[in-house]
């Protein structure tokens, strides 16, 4: 029996209006066997997209390929206007590790690929996140800065704007890309008892990393719906997972009077998050994937 | 995109000796495709194996068939020993509903197959658990009276073991056979941090249903490594989850002065009991199984 690997991709395109070159590129990745492509989203105003291409680790990096290709040809970056940042056709490429993959595998397949691209279709390549070559690139911002039209001057003359693979001068057509590799990003909300948006402000100031809080969480309060909401990227759930976070906003919340009135986990979670959650909170340490019968069933082959 | 439907089917063979009989049965149930045989376990000294058959619905119905029909070829219980209870070659066949079927499916499909073996195998078949048609076949054991040899004369004389299905009288060299429908079973286990097994015991007292506890928990207290185990079924893990049992045990021992080491989650579970425990702890109604990416993957076809 063989345990299938999964990895993701969410590879976003500078084209968010055409559906006939959204089609095309999804099409493309679509043919690959083994790959699924999941979901695509599309924004007019951003003038952009972004699929989310699933499967095994070989599968997915042929079908990321043959849509950047088809990106390459249909989409014209002199001709792009939206309000999205972005250096190119293809703009960035994150490989996620989802199942029995680690995220150090999914930084060789970004390097392979930003190689790839560079050769074969000589469009400069940078390395961002965990596949990033040095910390000023770790920040997608960051690689960004200046966009398609400054990047297009700086790359040909800041040593530090040098791409990490590929030519020192922009494709004509596509641009530049970003390529990398990142865990696992789980979108979490939490609603809180109360109109007072103040509320979730002040709780997400508490738990969000950047101000010394859970590692791993970034977050923002809102008013949504009457409701204030406390609304999470949780960046890695091996290290704070959504108990942790809820806990942790039950906690805060129970000091300033309030209660939780429900929470949403927004889009797709990995498996490994719900084993984990069961792990931790019933102090069951040898739970694994393998004992849900559904992962078992198609899971192995 | 088509939503995969799975049961589970767990059929108990009156044969724990000869492995080229296990062999063969558990063979012609893995020809079928889409159904997968999980697990095939035996005991020589109970002379009986059991195995674990899992896939969509119609194709499991269709490997326990040929499961049965090989078991009733291979099998002559009128030489059969064995230390468990048993009246057929094939002796218990319950239908589990795993993954968007009804319980009531499931029975459906019980009914179906009881009809099948008794029109064209001529065994006579007793409906038990969810499809029993009366209140005294709930019950394995009540159904099993008298086993093989003291059942073969009750069918022919007396009312109440009239079969469900099939004739009076009992085929010559399978017996009669047992057919229902059933929840998943959670095998559970918690380890408390103290070899006083009497605690366990207490422990175990208070929350099973039979004693007015929790909806669906059977509990035994055990010694087990030097540890006073929780021993547990979960028969409905709809009332009564992981977590529910675990909340419950801890304010029990708290009581009593005693922790928790551990708990163990033994075997398979449905990705159902993991998507209830993170709707209720997290106070997340709206999760549902088709965000764990995982089964978004392999689930729909």
């Amino acid at each position: 029996m063989k345990k299938a690997r999964i990895i993701e991709c969410v590879p976003n395109f500078s084209e968010g209006k055409n559906k006939d070159v959204i089609k095309g590129i999804a099409a493309a990745a679509g043919k690959v066997q083994g790959a699924r492509v999941l979901d695509v989203e599309w924004n007019a105003s951003h003038n952009r997209s972004l699929m989310t291409i699933v499967g095994e680790p070989e599968a997915v990096y042929q079908a990321v390929w043959e849509a950047i290709k088809t990106a390459t040809k249909l989409i014209d970056m002199r001709k792009h206007k939206g309000e999205h940042p972005r250096i190119g056709a293809t703009d960035v490429v994150p490989f996620v590790p989802v199942s029995r993959m680690s995220i150090g595998e999914c930084v060789k397949l970004a390097k392979k690929l930003g190689q790839q691209v560079a050769r074969e279709l000589k469009i400069p390549v940078y390395l961002y996140e965990d596949a990033a070559t040095r910390p000023e690139r770790v920040n997608l911002a960051d690689v960004r800065k200046g966009e398609y039209e400054g990047l297009g001057v700086e790359i040909q003359t800041k040593k530090e704007r040098k791409p990490d693979y590929g030519p020192t001068e922009m494709h004509p057509t596509a641009g530049a890309m970003v390529v990398g590799a990142r865990k696992y990003l789980i979108a979490y909300n939490v609603n809180l008892d109360t109109a007072d948006v103040r509320v979730a402000k002040d709780i997400a100031n508490v738990i969000r990393e950047r101000n010394g809080g859970l590692p791993g969480i970034k977050a923002l309060g809102f008013l949504v719906d009457g409701k204030a909401q406390i609304s999470m990227n949780l960046v890695d759930f091996e290290k704070t997972n959504m108990d942790g976070v809820y806990a942790a906003i039950k906690e805060q919340a129970h000091k300033l009077g309030v209660k939780i009135a429900e929470s949403e986990i927004y889009g797709m979670i990995p498996l490994e998050a719900l084993v984990k959650m069961a792990r931790d909170s019933l102090q069951a340490p040898d739970f694994k994937a393998e004992q849900v019968l559904e992962n078992r069933i198609y899971g192995f082959e």
